[in-house]
């Protein structure tokens, strides 16, 4: 079956700081027309960096949209025309203080495809030099180390939720397992 | 550190018809005022479904916000005030045309955090009687199924990037090995 739909009209119904949305009219492979809403978001990066004892730098900080505080692992927005790589050694100075070193690409994730553009690159890497944490003058958070296990146990538990977390535990895992070879 | 935020301003930019906008002003805890984005999406379910061959029920459809085409646990939108526990029960026939049995809870997922409300329940299912498949008018998709190790491949390779999708398989290997109990 063939399921390509068509951009019929593009229309922005709000242009804002860190998204936009369109409110479009597609055309359906068997040829209906249905309105389809996106959010754009410029995406991101995602880090799991890994020190010498086998411990991960994980964040914690309050996630308003989910009116809650999360634990994840670090993470951060492409500014325009950035190289994924590039976002991810800057992110992981600025939210844990440490340089990464030995950057492994895990892959990309889709967020949320149903409605939204965003894609997250999800990056592997060694603890490196400390260069000092700088953190954008809105976001407050706590930097924390745990092993895989002690991830995965949170996860499990629900205490972990963000997606990008979870799919990363399992990628990390795969990685170890050589499942990338 | 105290991480909380609060909510000054509530103000909808735009609303829609699968998703609302807001954009807020927030006090963070050290006292600053911030603008504060939020989708507002209510949220749905994803169902690893497995017949009596280990195989996994899996749905590829054109996903327009990624202007691609993607292959993923078949999943579903709640409707208002109801149970996710039925929302999966319904969805999984509507997607695959099979009933589920057997539903076990893996926990909840927010797929993405900084800026969306969406929360997606998550459930395993054994593969029950044959009911049906009724899909809403403006969605098409081809159904197939996979075992968790071929899944588990093209999560890898980039194939599969739907971050449910991906959260998913890590949470039902957790189940099989017993991770829950």
């Amino acid at each position: 079956m063939d399921l390509k739909e068509k951009t019929i009209k593009k229309e922005y119904v709000y242009q804002g700081l860190i998204l936009n949305v369109r409110k479009d009219e597609a055309e359906t492979a068997d040829g209906q027309r249905v309105p389809r809403e996106v959010v754009e978001h410029p995406g991101g990066v995602g880090i799991a960096m890994e020190d010498d004892e086998g411990k991960f730098f994980m964040v914690t900080q309050y996630r308003y949209a989910q009116e809650k505080v999360m634990t994840e692992y670090p993470a951060g927005k492409r500014e325009a025309g950035e190289e994924p790589l590039l976002t991810a050694q800057r992110e992981i100075i600025e939210e844990t203080g440490y340089e990464g070193t030995d950057f492994f690409y895990l892959g990309q994730m889709a967020p949320t495809p149903a409605y939204d553009s965003e894609i997250i690159h999800l990056f592997y890497a060694r603890q490196g030099e400390f260069r000092g944490q700088h953190l954008d003058a809105d976001e407050d958070l706590n930097v924390s180390k745990m092993t895989l296990d002690e991830i995965t146990a949170k996860i499990v538990s629900g205490e972990i939720t963000d997606a990008k977390t979870i799919g990363m535990t399992f990628l990390v895992r795969a990685y170890k397992e050589g499942k990338y070879d």
